[in-house]
């Protein structure tokens, strides 16, 4: 059980990593004031790797950028990364059809398009984020017309094109939660009245298609009336993906005055995937696992990763503090030390991000097409400003 | 060294391994007599953990069981098994447009196609093994029909959708040593006239654009004029992968009465992948390195894959054989020692296909969409046809 003593000191050290270590490991080294946006793909002692562009990660670095400008300080070399990043995506990362492109090199010229809508979702926090802190009205402008492509793409079957034919239809939990945090950065940005509203049906889509109470489980993928897909893929489940959408649903839950069922829902969705993704052998949380415990077919199924530690320290800290029980204390301290005592590099800073099972560190890269300053800092800063509201609902548990 | 009775003795060891442990898993249970083709998705025990089938697979096991019947024993029941097999890629695995499919339910459903064309090249080599074990002619026209358009496929860009734009040009390695391959095969087999001449076109491929003396490495992609591509995916080895390709030359230069350029360059290309494959630390071939050793971006870099080792066993035997140098002995002995003390499941037969770094087992399946009764069944097939005639080049070194 967590103390206010011990919660203050959580918050200090959170925002001490934040302001001290990890967002001083990117920037304004990563600024490119040659080409627009950032170099980000790095080793672990900040060498640049790989000098081109994902833009998944040019989106994600402007929102934070844009973000702690917002909320924490109005430093100028923020905001001003920020519209490097916001004038980059708008120059480089369109293509013609207005989709967008998924890695560009330096100069931002494309290399390839996914055929996915999440680059345009980070475009959508980036462009809301960046229009707060600049006041910019095109920024604003384009955010909401990016985000009505995103539920055009996420509610029109066959708009983009499939990767996987029509004999076995189904559908993931990675659109409904990705556009549910998308539709809070626009709301609690910029504010769009269409936001509340596909909240609600998104979370109503989780609830009702991925939630399994018989089983304990939040599926990854689903069939189309929601039943559980008995082939290899179907079965897989992303346990850190899962307990992100829980706490994206208990901060719906916060922002909705403390909702009842959604904090309800939040925390089943946390103690499902909690059982199924914590390593009782070494800690951590593993990247997949079969629903039925059958082998998973992707090779780094058991490795820790540490974006889903990031997402675990969130979702046990504010369960904690909305319910005040005593065992998502002890999850948030299981997690947090597991963490903080294994991705750290404690001589260069941040962390690196891929470890064995067994914790052992994988490779060193701080940067590549997948990480960059994001899950972490969103991390330490939302633990922070979650942590700044003196926990009124705590009670003995 | 070996001496000609450790030779002999390796020869009893792969011909009991592949009649009495290998093939025995997969067949006959795997056949499916109901809807024809194989079910090939396994757990340790057998067990199947997915009814759908892999096109890739269901061509290389129809390809396997017919070449047992040609090379090994007139077995009814591998005739049968290849006469399923083909006649499943025949009935269900061809679009429309006459690619092939990459993934289909039990029923022969399509569930995905990919923009390449290796599920083809795999029927190619499965109709013409079959060709030759049933006589039927028409396999045999298939098998030259689809190589034709697989030669097609390679030689026509554009041809198949492309997975990247056109921003930074490149080519792997991968289709020149699989046509080899699959020219070789077609050859040995049915015979085809258009075959040798474009071995030699593909040897030339390799031998220009992927080895690199220089820097002792064999890329697995290069730019268009064969320049290194210094990004991540561009600086990323594949040393199983081109150690695979160093066997199929000397398979050439044996084919070509003992080629002594073939030879010198298999052995190049096995030297410098060894060099940079072989784990100091643990045993065992590394899955990816970087040619510049800089973090290697796909999570699964550091991890034992079962079919490097099967390459890595086929390729030093083979070198050793052909050359007679012992350090190629010493190689041979090293990686199957690894191999054969870690990879076999020594309850249930056949080997488990993924450890960690460290040799412990990361995951149980035995099958699934990419690993079937090939490579292993295949390694030691081929290590037992190259152990039958005596070795007459082996000099002392």
């Amino acid at each position: 059980m967590y103390s206010e003593k011990d919660l203050t000191a959580l918050k200090d050290f959170y925002t001490d990593q934040l302001l001290n270590n990890t967002v001083p490991f990117w920037f304004p080294r990563s600024f490119d004031e040659e080409h627009g946006g950032f170099l980000l793909m790095r080793d672990a002692d900040g060498g640049l790797i790989d000098d081109d562009k994902a833009v998944w990660i040019q989106g994600r670095a402007t929102w934070m950028l844009a973000t702690l400008y917002n909320t924490v300080e109005q430093k100028p070399e923020w905001l001003e990364g920020a519209r490097l990043g916001y004038e980059f995506l708008n120059r480089h990362c369109f293509d013609s059809d207005g989709q967008m492109f998924f890695h560009v090199t330096r100069d931002g010229q494309p290399i390839r398009k996914r055929r996915y809508f999440f680059s345009e979702t980070f475009y959508v926090i980036a462009a809301a984020a960046y229009a707060k802190a600049s006041g910019d009205e095109q920024a604003a402008a384009n955010a909401r017309r990016v985000f009505g492509k995103c539920i055009e793409y996420a509610t029109t079957p066959g708009l983009l094109s499939p990767k996987f034919t029509a004999t076995r239809p189904s559908k993931g939990i990675g659109v409904p939660m990705i556009m549910m945090n998308t539709a809070q950065q626009l709301r609690e940005t910029i504010g769009d009245i269409r936001c509340d509203e596909w909240i609600s049906r998104w979370i109503t889509d989780i609830e009702r298609y991925f939630v399994k109470d018989d089983i304990r489980c939040v599926m990854e993928q689903v069939a189309s009336d929601g039943s559980i897909i008995d082939h290899i893929d179907g079965r897989t489940l992303n346990p850190g993906h899962a307990i992100e959408g829980a706490w994206f649903i208990l901060h719906e839950a916060k922002y909705r005055n403390n909702d009842p069922h959604l904090i309800d829902l939040g925390c089943r969705m946390l103690d499902y995937m909690w059982e199924r993704g914590w390593d009782k052998e070494f800690g951590g949380i593993l990247y997949f696992r079969d629903v039925f415990d059958r082998p998973v077919q992707e090779y780094w199924q058991d490795m820790k990763f540490w974006w889903p530690h990031n997402e675990t320290i969130i979702a046990t800290l504010l369960a904690f503090l909305m319910t005040g029980k005593s065992k998502y204390a002890e999850w948030h301290q299981l997690v947090h030390e597991y963490a903080y005592s294994h991705f750290p590099d404690k001589e260069q800073g941040e962390w690196f991000g891929y470890l064995h099972r067994d914790g052992s560190i994988a490779q060193t890269a701080k940067g590549n097409l997948f990480k960059g300053p994001f899950h972490l800092p969103r991390q330490e800063w939302y633990c922070m400003k979650a942590l700044e509201i003196k926990p009124g609902v705590i009670s003995k548990n």
